[in-house]
């Protein structure tokens, strides 16, 4: 597939020059029909009967396992969520955490993963990372490890500044248990989870799926408390709840997702070309190029597809007015920034028609 | 509009004598038109664009209110989730109970309740209604309550027999805080939540939505702890995780919904009959004194629209074989029994189907 044919799959990039998919991604023709002949398959099977229900499952086992096979997972390994806040608070409503005990997180992290950590009840320490070059969050982080941590959670990619975090050496460094916030690197700049623990899957953004989808990983499951079980948590129950939990990570789906949303994400998983990194990589840098002429552009997030800026006046109202024109960006609340998601479907015509809207 | 006019909305019937609104209900054709409708909005609009963010708040707003008025509760009450199940995992995340306390549930619910009861850390002492007639489930339930009673935790229609337990008898006589897991109630039998302190609503089974939708009511919002946040959960928040919570039930959304699925549940809700009640009632009478004469009935579910029943031989083949011969009814694992779900929608030719596949 050549970027003119994989770009053109995209109906959204007709009308709009679309760099939200930090927000949500965009959705091809295939993710789309993908989902609509779903639905129609629905009905003409019956929902709820009993072949019905076998086709789902087994729906729900490939995704499985192409989203385990995106960051060097096993399928068994692999939960299938709603989304990256779900994982997140699947990991703490199983880690059990008291006010004795410490996670450290970084000053940059989305309400998906910090309402779960405040709900802990353990004491939440902020590292201050985003205000600093990159290079310096490692020892950032570091220095708020004390005795009493429990959970280093972060994001690999910050959603506010782009900045890449050094998850590996966090592990090496702490041997700690380590939580990540997956939102804004799955789908869009390489992953691999080796020795970290949770790892959450956004499939909504980068992976250009239908929302709500999302996806977590747990290296041992065993090891986890069901915290907030579905019915997919067990293979048999007691009377009073008591209950063994389901094989693998499984036991940590979120409940049921729906179906025509999972047939779009097969599609949309299927459809990702090979060059889909370097591609993403190539046009957030001449965004970022383009942006830092004319606007002060926010962190060095080099190595992220994200390019937060400044721009002239209220970023809420200049999101607006693009809007209007055409051109979909975000701004990011209480900081006035803006910001631009480069994907591998991005031209260099919209970050062209981002600056002309721009003025 | 009259029954013949209402049945003709739905597709499935033409072709299935669809027997299991207790798992998912038939979906209308204006429901199903209504989804694919706002799948084309979203693209037209951009899915992450300003605009396109508003017109989905607003949509909530709307759904939240109209499964408010289901139940006799205001939308402040409502929060927007994915199940039942979720709505208990919500609840009892919030309520903090230990080993020292106690939650008193029935013999007959559902994974959707007991597992969130089991991990809640409380003990569970389990009421015998099931095998019993209805009369004698107040007193059941009643004689399991001590002072370390800290939650009622039941179905209000057993999914199993069919039951109809005696919510407000029970909140009552106890005064305690009580959760009902409204799967199998809301949008097939009056329903109205006067005193109760949680109630569940299932919005893919009776109520004929796509899924996977639900609701909870919170009769005091302010009384009850976030548990299990979601990004709607906050209206700020601290760099630690600190929140100041939504305004009233919304705070505890489980989280983003399909925007398809809204819609289609919009349509749905709005689609349905004045005469649903007594309609749906007539048809379980007719179903279960058919079943009667040849089939032993199981429990005196005469109040519910539920009608479960013991087949000749193994219950899952016999579904299985149903579903073959165009009949959707579904087995109840470990029971032996088979369970049929009128609707509003249900015909006498339904059952007859029934009956003469059963053979």
């Amino acid at each position: 597939m050549t970027f003119d044919e994989g770009r053109a799959l995209f109906p959204v990039l007709e009308r709009f020059a679309y760099l939200n998919a930090g927000s949500l991604g965009p959705l091809s023709r295939p993710t789309l029909t993908a989902m609509e002949e779903r639905l129609r398959f629905d009905q003409e099977q019956g929902r709820g009967g009993h072949g019905w229900f076998t086709s789902v499952l087994e729906l729900r086992a490939r995704v499985r396992e192409e989203l385990a096979r995106l960051i060097g997972a096993s399928p068994t390994q692999m939960a299938l969520t709603d989304s990256t806040t779900d994982g997140c608070n699947i990991v703490l409503s199983g880690l059990e955490l008291g006010p004795d005990d410490e996670v450290v997180t970084t000053d940059s992290e989305h309400p998906g993963l910090l309402l779960p950590l405040h709900v802990s009840g353990a004491r939440v320490r902020v590292a201050e990372v985003a205000a600093r070059p990159t290079a310096n969050a490692l020892q950032a982080i570091l220095s708020c490890v004390t005795p009493r941590t429990r959970l280093l959670a972060l994001s690999h990619v910050l959603w506010t500044t782009g900045q890449v975090m050094p998850l590996h050496e966090l592990k090496r460094e702490t041997g700690l248990p380590i939580l990540v916030d997956g939102a804004q690197s799955v789908g869009t700049i390489p992953v691999e989870v080796g020795e970290l623990d949770y790892y959450t899957v956004s499939c909504q953004k980068w992976l250009c799926g239908p929302e709500p989808l999302g996806a977590l990983y747990v290296r041992d499951p065993e090891e986890l408390r069901v915290g907030i079980p579905s019915g997919f948590a067990q293979k048999s129950l007691e009377p009073d709840g008591r209950f063994v939990p389901a094989e693998g990570a499984a036991r940590f789906d979120s409940g049921w997702l729906a179906t025509p949303s999972l047939a779009g994400l097969e599609a949309a998983l299927a459809g990702a070309p090979e060059w889909r990194f370097e591609r993403a990589a190539e046009m957030a840098a001449l965004c970022r190029a383009a942006l830092r002429e004319r606007f002060e552009i926010v962190g060095d997030g080099e190595q992220s597809t994200l390019v937060s800026f400044i721009p002239a006046g209220d970023a809420a109202a200049q999101a607006a007015r693009l809007y209007d024109g055409g051109v979909i960006v975000r701004d990011l609340p209480g900081t006035g920034w803006l910001r631009a998601s480069c994907g591998w479907w991005t031209s260099g015509e919209d970050v062209d028609r981002l600056l002309s809207a721009l003025g």
